[in-house]
This record gives structure tokens, sequence and C-alpha cells, in this order.
């Protein structure tokens, strides 16, 4: 039994773009597992783009961290000693634990994960939380209906490139806008996008006209003049599903862009923001998602970090667009 | 019978605020009706802010004027000839005609309008295109429940004025901002608001924090900072109506301002624009609204600018914010 465990804190709130130096590898006593309750060890956690938000100290729809609280996330770990009935030692479960190695935490807060089903790590991105988010919000918020033209932002990330595929699978049109040729090439060849728009080398507004005859649901992730270009184009009665702004999160001011709300009155465009969180069982996207999976229908890809001490970097460079798929920290 | 009539014209597209050099008065000849069509003479012509969209040559929900076209408005007329089997002179109308004296339509162009039931001029404002504006945008879009803090902005407006009673009536708390004490007097005192705000004098973020508990309906009218203010403290899952967006339709330049999406992502707030032309029928809005003013349970007033040759300057006044309930030209 482990009576140690590295845990990352947060370390100070960053000024615009987190560094390495905001977070802090503390040592800390790991308790015995009390009734209920389970000891697992983490065998990948989590890096998400909604973590920047917590480290601010402002409303936001995550409760802000204190500085010197441990880093929240979910992860997927192992059980090493269960006083939970659900559970035994080596089960596979998935959690919002935090970024630690090991961890004590009361065994209904677990979800059983099946090693069979798919790696163990998807628990995380495509059969975890941006797997929800992705089908949850395209679906109940983008309402896209075959032939519609649909939109994503951030199309190679963790939730884009499954909004992308489900739309694809529903008879849409799917234009994917994303940084890098390597992204743009998966999209097409692999992800079976009609259309990728590299916004790093190209004009999202000119190749979005070329390609297509106007957006009918468009599902942002980055926001920023990015979303401005799409905006432009949206067609009468389109639907914006506002999932993210990562381009957004490290700004040190209040952001500015053109004002949008005019060019809604001549769409009658519905612009709404969605959390996964208000949809409170996600076994429908789970079964949806794995089937298309099973099928060969839907593809997915990890970007994996190896090593537990480089949580913060591999958190860092969603800022920078390393990652392709979901991004994910191997702890073991 | 007369055979020339005055009519404004486009003169020029305006650049910024309009002015009386863009509009041009010019003699032209009144054909005889032909079969089917009705001459009439203009009462009570109308002027609204969605008007300084067409003088622009860019694509909106209204067709662009071309320099030199007839000012198109609503109007309310009096059948002087008719060769329509449904009008007979004398009848009173309501139609999208020109700011003209006199003019020759097709008969089935025109509503007849119940001089009994109310003063005819009313079907221009509240029992007309702005009225049917206000009962659908607030309905169909806000969907206010009883409780709900509705706020709206040019809320002594032709349309703000009408949403706020109608919200009141239907049991929620209203907010109205509006741009003089003469109009947030009128507000509070004869239409029922629990609160008015004059942006004017006092600051709108302050004064809204203050009187209620976050928005939980925002029906817009008018945009830019205003606007900006009221995102701030809107709850979660509320419902912005863009209706107008009055502060922004002079701009010579794209307006900025601060970006509001990621705001929508912890609200999960919903922002749809609103055009009263996709309800094809408004014998509901209007049953409802006449309804509750021959209960005393609405008011209204009316702006009245005498004199034909005063067109311009009644349109003129909308955005110096000059009018107090619907702006109407009273032509004879």
């Amino acid at each position: 039994m482990p009576t140690q465990t590295r845990r990352w804190h947060l370390a100070a709130r960053p000024e615009g773009e987190p560094t390495r130096d905001d977070f802090d590898l503390r040592e800390t006593t790991v308790e015995d597992p009390g009734p209920g309750e389970v000891l697992v060890k983490t065998l990948y956690l989590s890096v998400d783009p909604y973590m920047r938000g917590r480290m601010r100290d402002a409303e936001s729809y995550a409760e802000p961290w204190d500085v010197g609280d441990p880093m929240r996330a979910g992860v997927v770990a192992e059980v090493v000693e269960s006083n939970y009935d659900g559970l035994e030692a080596g089960d596979v479960v998935n959690g919002e634990l935090y970024w630690s190695e090991y961890a004590v935490v009361p065994g209904h807060t677990l979800r059983q994960v099946d090693a069979d089903l798919a790696p163990v790590s998807t628990a995380l991105g495509v059969l975890g939380m941006p797997g929800a988010t992705a089908y949850f919000g395209l679906t109940d918020v983008g309402e896209p209906t075959p032939g519609d033209t649909v939109v994503v932002s951030g199309a190679a990330g963790a939730v884009g490139s499954v909004v992308g595929q489900i739309a694809r699978i529903g008879g849409c049109e799917v234009v994917g806008i994303a940084g890098s040729d390597e992204k743009t090439a998966w999209l097409t060849e692999d992800l079976g996008f009609d259309h990728a728009i590299n916004y790093q080398t190209e004009n999202v507004g000119k190749r979005l006209r070329e390609a297509v005859d106007g957006v009918d649901v468009y599902f942002d992730n980055v926001g920023g003049p990015i979303t401005d270009a799409v905006f432009r184009q949206l067609n009468v009665r389109a639907r914006v599903v506002v999932c993210g702004q990562i381009s957004q999160y490290n700004a040190t001011e209040v952001p500015m862009g053109p004002r949008k709300l005019a060019g809604l009155i001549t769409t009658r465009a519905r612009v709404e923001g969605v959390l996964v969180r208000d949809y409170p069982d996600w076994t429908e996207a789970f079964e949806r998602i794995g089937g298309w999976i099973a099928a060969d229908e839907l593809h997915y890809r990890e970007s994996v970090v190896e090593g537990f001490e480089n949580a913060p970097d591999a958190f860092l460079g969603l800022f920078e667009g390393e990652n392709i798929g979901k991004q994910v920290v191997k702890v073991d």
C-alpha cells in the first residue's frame, strides 16, 4: 500500500498564458480508505481546456480553484483497495479526481470502465466527457438535419472530431477548421469530413464561401476571428453551439471583436451555450458512439504525453494546438 | 381626383447618420386605378428604425433600396376610389406603401382598419407591425414564465413599451432601459414597469444589479454598451431576443464590442433574432393586445410629427431618441 503520493497543485493564478510555474508538484499522504471508499492508482489523467477557467478568480460555470488547491481532473484509474461494494481491486474506473498518482475517493463517485470494449483511456475522450459533449451539443443544441452544412471549429480536437463525424453520419455536409495540415488531412482523409480549412495558412471566410453555400450549424470550440468569419456566413435559422472559446481563455483584457447581434436579426440564427453536465445521463451518447466505433463509422485519435510529471506540459500544449484528438497523460 | 402626388425618394445612401439631404421630395403622376386597384390618400405614415438598413447597399433582411427609389413604409390611408371588391371609398386601410400623399395599389395588399376600435394611427404601432413584433418576439422567442425578470432596451419605443407591458401582464418583473427621465417616468408610472433605468444619466450595469437578481429574458432593441451591460447579468438559461440594434445602424465601420460567446457557455443562454414577417398571421397578437387595451391593462403612446414634408425629420428623430412610443407622421 502506498502511503505517499505525488499530486499537482495550483501554485499561482496564471496571468494570460499559463506557464509551468503556475503548477506545483507536492508529496502528500495517502490515507487508508474508509467505509465506502476506494484507493485508486491513476493510469491516465485528463487535461481539458475548461480547466483554464477554474484557475481564474472569476465566476464561471466551473467553480474557481484557490491557489494551493490540487488540480482536479478526469482520470482513468485502477482500484488498488476497495471498501465499496460495487468495486474490487483490479477494476478500472473513471472519475473526477486529481492530477495525482494515487487517491482515496468514495466508490459511488466512480464509474466502472469496460476494458474489453475499448482502450480504457477513451473514457477520458471519445467515450467520456468530450464524446458526450459532442453528442449532446450537436444533437440537442445544434439540431442538424440531413443536408445541413455543419461547420466545426477546433475540429481536430477531442470534441470537434466527434462532432464532425456524428454530423457526417447524420447526412450533413461537414467542414472542419483546424490549425495544421496534418490535422486537416486527418479530418478529410480519415474522418470523412467533406472539407477542412487550415486557419493558420488559409483565409477561413474565403475558403468557407468557396466550399459551401452558407452554414446551418456552427459548433464552436474556439471563438475569436475564426468564429467571426463563420458568423458572416450563417444561413437563415442557423444554430450556433457555443461549446468552447479556447482562443479567448488566456486573454488578460476583455477580448473585443465585431458585434454580431445585428446579423442575428437578418438570419434569425440561434446562438446557445452547451455544458455537458446539464445532461445527467450519458448512456445514450456512449451507446451511439460505441456503436459507430464498432461499425468503423467513427474514428478517434489520442495524443498521449507520457509521465505524470509532464501533466502541466500536456495542459499547456492544448493552447498551442499540439494535440490531435484527445490529449491525455499516461501516468504509469 | 388628384393627378399629381408628392413622394419622398432616397436621394443618396447615407454615410453614417442620415441627413435631410439623403431624401428627395418629388412630384409624380397618379395613374387611374386599374382593375383590382385602389387609389388611396395617406393619413399617417410610419418611420421605423429598420428602414435605415434598406438605405444601405448591403444584404440585410430587408432588400436594399436603390438611390432614387421611393421610400417604402407602412401607412394608414383612406380609400379615395376603388376597383377592388373588398374596399370602397371612405374605408381606412393599412398597407406597405410609400412616403407618398396618394398612391395606387392592388386592393389585396391592403387590410382594412376598424376606426371604431382604436385611433387608426395605431395600425402603425400598438395594433400594427411593432405590436406584433413585441408580441411574437416576447412570447415565442423570449418565452417568459411568471416570476421571470424581463429586461427591455429601447423600452419607451413602439416595440419596447409593448414588450414590457406584456411581460408585466404575464407576471414578470420588468425592467425598462430608456434615454430620458420623461421616458423612465412613463414606464414606471403609467406602464407599470417595476424599474426603469435612464442610460443617459445612470450606470446601467450597477442599477440593474441593484434592482434585480439577474436577467431571465432580455429583449434587445438597441445593442451596443447597454446590451453589453445586460449580457453580464444573464441568468442560467436566459433568453435574449434580438429585435433591433438601433445604436449600431449608423455605424460607418464594423462596430466592435466585448466578445460575448464565452459567457453563453457559463449561462447556457440562448440568443436569437426575431423578424415579425416570419409570423404570417398577426390576428392572435392584435386580439390579445386589443383585449388588454380595452381592459385598460396595456397603454400606448404616439409621437406625432405633423406634415408630410416632415417625414425625413421624423425618421431622423428615431436615432436621437426623440419619440416616446410609436413615431408617426400625420399627413393631413
